[in-house]
């Protein structure tokens, strides 16, 4: 079978993001703004009332007692980074997030949104900082404004490029979202109904090597809430219009691994474990290697606020019991390695082998 | 108790190379000219016609059965890398050589060491090639003449400089030798007797903060073989002078500690396990945080060269019973994060820790 040539940053970048199977299960904890308005609710405080201290320390507690169970764990520079960092357990690889929180309302009624990369903060940094890869989030429509595209465009190629540069894998999470004069809001049927169209071409865009991605992180490409067989609340209590069903979810995990160049792994955005269970269940068997999540494995935890020691307890219990279920869940994921652009382990090389790879390298 | 102040990429990498315990139990498979005579030897072939396959071979089988085991593994960028990255344990931190096999020839009687650097690698490769440190093997005798000592200290400044603009962890291997008139070899009393001094003076002069190093990587400070209770040929059959005793080499070990500002760990540099076991033990009981162990723990392996059915063989049960008796003999050892220059792992605070750190890293 034929060779597939990869750079050593690369390829230990993604042998540290997988576990020994070679799936990603990988925990997010990058968040910023919506961290800070969980923990504002638990406290009954506002969103502004909620520091540096706050989000440190609620970092910190899921990186401790979480990071031991992810292959890998995704932080962000601010809040997690200075405090979280020596909490990582050892065999947990990192991500470092490279965007800014929140983004730029921009385009069609001030409705569409633009990337902002965060100021004094790169991939060289994220390198050095000793990351295993670059993560970055975008939130994107296929079909968006051309300029509002391009912009969105120009800053994964640009992040890509420094990927390359500094050899570190590129970890992209393109998000699609409503802004149309059609589309009340995510979580309306007729945003559901387009939602496999959206997910599926954000893979086939992303998927060009212009842009240098290393592991897609996609979003469900259909709201199971939406689905006939939980539309009348299975997962939240509240019934919705049933648009599609859970075969049309599974032909969408399929589409989305044919269309994809790379190793792919499903985001949690906010669901609940039940629900994200089932996503992760559902995307593994159709091809994914693997979840990315966050909100979905430790949102309960932030309840607790400011109780130390109920947060730790909660995340020594249900936390690592959620870890579990999406081991669980994730037991057909496709090894990264197996993948359609390496086929097999047997296949990687290091770029160059030969006793002189090191002076091209 | 004081804060200490970290970069991450140090930080990450010192814990990378760490097991949870804090311990460096590590691997070298960075040899190239000793393991070629071995390999050579083993064949009943001459030295050159041993190849890059060969080498390679070797090294990516120790890499595959012995790197799940041990905290971290060495490996050399011309034979190594290549061959043995996908192989290396996700476990396992990884640690890259800096100079090139051998050394020049110089000074009094043309019998001094100079350092040769590896031509067309560099610290800023080996960072971006996903490496947890920079190894540095340097011979060096306190008492050579100035040039040589200038030449080799500046090689030390020259890696601990470029370790600190990448954030990488930098090990220093700084080992003795024989080259004045009244030293016949390193295996005689007259170079056992003054050991324990160069391998002090050694550690007090790359412990200034100029040279950048965060682990030394030292020679047992005292020759087992020529100490009271085993120099009948205890270790190997011969017979020797008797020049101190145990007690003397427990002493030397605690000296070391003392003078020592980083955590160091004990080299293995081609004894046989049974000695090397002893210090490993003499060594951690005074204050050593572990080992770096090359030979010592697959030497034996050569000899089934090139039947890989024996050599595999040789390193699952032999080379992984090596592993777990270094791991008993470093039972005490000192955790990296309770050296003086921590004191305790609490006291790690990533620098300028708090929102903006990263804007100034």
């Amino acid at each position: 079978m034929e060779k597939v040539n990869m750079t050593p940053g690369k390829l230990k970048g993604l042998m540290r993001l997988a576990d020994k199977e070679g799936k990603f299960r990988m925990l997010a904890i990058d968040q910023r703004g919506s961290l800070k308005r969980m923990l504002a609710r638990a406290t009954g405080k506002s969103s502004e009332e909620i520091g540096y201290r706050d989000l440190a320390l609620a970092k910190r507690l899921v990186t401790e007692y979480l990071s031991p169970y992810f292959s890998a764990t995704l932080m962000d520079p601010q809040f997690g980074v200075p405090e979280s960092l020596k909490y990582l357990d050892k065999q947990s690889g990192l991500l470092i997030a490279r965007e800014k929180s929140g983004t730029e309302a921009a385009g069609y009624n001030n409705r569409e949104k633009k990337t902002v990369l965060l100021d004094g903060w790169s991939v060289e940094k994220i390198k050095r900082a000793g990351a295993d890869a670059a993560k970055l989030l975008l939130y994107y429509r296929p079909d968006s404004s051309p300029e509002i595209k391009e912009y969105q465009e120009n800053i994964v190629r640009q992040v890509g490029e420094e990927c390359k540069k500094y050899d570190l894998p590129f970890v992209l999470e393109p998000v699609g979202y409503a802004f149309k004069d059609d589309e009340p809001g995510t979580d309306s049927p007729e945003f559901a109904r387009k939602k496999p169209e959206i997910v599926l071409d954000i893979t086939k865009e992303f998927s060009k090597e212009e842009y240098g991605v290393d592991i897609l992180k996609l979003e469900f490409p259909v709201n199971l809430k939406f689905v006939e067989e939980f539309h009348k609340g299975y997962f939240d209590g509240k019934e919705r219009k049933a648009v599609y069903t859970l075969k049309d979810a599974e032909d969408a995990c399929f589409e989305i691994t044919k269309a994809s160049r790379v190793p792919w792994v499903i985001l949690s955005a906010g669901v609940d474990i039940k629900e994200f269970v089932y996503n992760v269940e559902i995307a593994s068997k159709e091809g994914a290697s693997g979840f990315l999540a966050g909100r979905a494995v430790w949102k309960e935890f932030t309840k607790y606020y400011p109780n130390e020691e109920d947060m730790i307890a909660w995340l020594k219990t249900s936390g690592v019991t959620n870890y579990y279920r999406l081991y669980e869940a994730s037991k057909e994921a496709t090894p990264f390695y197996e993948n359609k652009q390496f086929k097999s382990f047997a296949n990687i090389i290091v770029k160059n082998k030969g006793e002189n790879w090191y002076k091209e390298f």
